[in-house]
């Protein structure tokens, strides 16, 4: 269990703890959290005297860095190491491209992309995980790429634009575990991909079909069991019966959902210059309505994790016009001039 | 949509407020937010003038009281009106009865108790709802009735002392829109509860069918699509296997996670008394541990909706050995002495 191992070792790193104080870092279940302790022991990594547990040698990995919220002890809270990353990420997405329609682009706030990189960490699955994004105009691997944590990540996009910019950022910043691929959803997966991540990410569109496309990909890159996956997935555009199918469709892939952190991230007007998106939005032919003065598009961050052989499943879609739009995607451009 | 409904209008009881304000408010889709809207203007109870929607009318409802945590926007704040509530569960709760070995009881931190029921506000469950509780030595009841703002509470219990502190604090206080009934998981609902409510809560044990048990008694109290259910669950004694079995669960139900709040709640080991039920529990004798020092014991809350018909499944449980024993069951007490 590489990732509860390392919610151990990075919490042992700043001192001995009882097997009480220890479990209050790690997410297993009581018997998997003593097998796993007790093969850190039978393997001389860690030893226990005096009702404590302890180092015995430096395992490579940082000490704990605290990310839960101080206040209700729920959420993701930013400082420290993270409110760093996030004054870095900031200047060095200054220049970001801007999203266009024909991608159904849009990102969220830099500030949600660093939530939900902590969250990451927080669940042991940054440090020293193998990384893979499919879609990444939220630049989360470039946010990734400035901690210098993960072992290495993979990301696909389809825009040029984007994959232009984060490998100048790479360059620019001399990081040398972040590939890059420009890469069409409706391809099957480069060879080289395949069985070989620890973690994925991406925000998937929410049409029936595009949802468990994008998804079904993931999991092709994935290892197997206890690998786990991070999807934005809004109420805004996927009611509660799209919900349901979608759980439906982990389960039958062999996954759970471990966390569901609801309105997690915003997408900001203003930033992503969304004004002109409006003109075709269904919603907007419904009721006569003023461009938006208010941030309201949010997705939840739903986290699920890998328990049995992984059964990919990977639904036909024939073309963007498939993917994009279905009966509830009342707030995706192009649809009511029945762009194809 | 009652619960959209209520959101929609304590939401405008504030003032008038633009399409895109007012959908921040509220939980459903785009789609599902415009036809409530258009119903709440075609009976009449709200209007809509210059790009704002405002009520017509007094709905009957308070004015939205504000829960999301200002750190984080995720998690649950208390303050103003259920900080109120707290102090007063604090000081009608001070004589509790303590937990049992034998019902497998264990209360979570009052604050708990309170931000649970902040949250089920914030979803729009708690207002003007009919809300079924079985099992509540969390005293979740009596935390409900001090607001006021549930339309009726009934709690069905095991424990005799249980069903007669919420019963003597109702007398005490004058609150008349709960009912109290000593029950027995292992029996069939009574028939008077059957249907009848928008909103259950239970901690269910964890054993594989201890909580389809709980559950499925539940369901068979809510009245059917878009009621909801607030369950406990911990990682502590239920590994992500068994996650997944019960979300498979819900889905076959007709019901669908909409939530997932990790390690919300803590059970206090000093408030709790729990010290000598370690004598038996299965950890105990893996390892030479102590007595723990600090509290460890937590659950997550997890929502479910039901949106389509409920199929209510009840699994057959023959006695209480079987209802709170399984093979992941560590930390629950009588099983190394084997109890029956």
């Amino acid at each position: 269990m590489r990732r509860i191992r390392n919610q151990i070792l990075r919490a042992l790193k700043s001192g001995p703890k009882t097997f009480w104080e220890l479990i209050n870092e790690q997410d297993a279940y009581i018997a998997g959290f003593y097998h796993t302790l007790q093969s850190l022991m039978d393997e001389g990594t860690v030893g226990y005297e005096n009702h404590r547990f302890f180092l015995k040698e430096d395992p490579g990995v940082r000490e704990k860095i605290e990310t839960l919220c101080s206040t209700c002890g729920l959420g993701v809270e930013i400082k420290g190491f993270f409110q760093e990353a996030y004054e870095k990420f900031l200047y060095v997405t200054e220049d970001r491209p801007l999203p266009l329609e024909d991608y159904d682009q849009g990102f969220i706030r830099p500030i949600d992309t660093i939530r939900r990189m902590a969250f990451i960490y927080q669940r042991g699955d940054l440090e020293g995980a193998e990384i893979f994004i499919l879609g990444d105009d939220d630049l989360l691997s470039v946010a990734m790429g400035l901690t210098g944590m993960a072992q290495r990540i993979t990301v696909v996009e389809i825009d040029p634009r984007l994959t232009y910019f984060i490998e100048h950022f790479c360059k620019k910043w001399g990081i040398g575990n972040i590939t890059v691929k420009q890469y069409n959803v409706l391809e099957e997966l480069p060879k080289e991909a395949l069985g070989k991540y620890d973690v994925f990410v991406t925000d998937p569109v929410e049409t029936h079909r595009g949802f468990k496309l994008f998804v079904g990909r993931c999991l092709s890159a994935l290892k197997g069991p206890e690998s786990s996956g991070y999807i934005g997935l809004t109420h805004r555009e996927a009611s509660l019966k799209k919900w349901a199918e979608f759980q439906r469709f982990f389960l039958d892939s062999g996954l759970v959902v471990t966390d569901i952190l609801r309105n997690m991230t915003t997408y900001p007007e203003e930033e992503n210059k969304f004004e002109h998106f409006y003109e075709t939005y269904e919603i907007m032919g419904k009721m006569d309505l003023p461009i938006p003065e208010v941030d309201w598009y949010k997705s939840s961050f739903l986290r699920v994790e890998v328990i049995e052989p992984i059964k990919v499943q990977v639904p036909q879609v024939k073309d963007f016009q498939e993917l994009y739009f279905d009966e509830e995607s009342w707030a995706t451009p192009g649809q009511r001039k029945g762009r194809s």
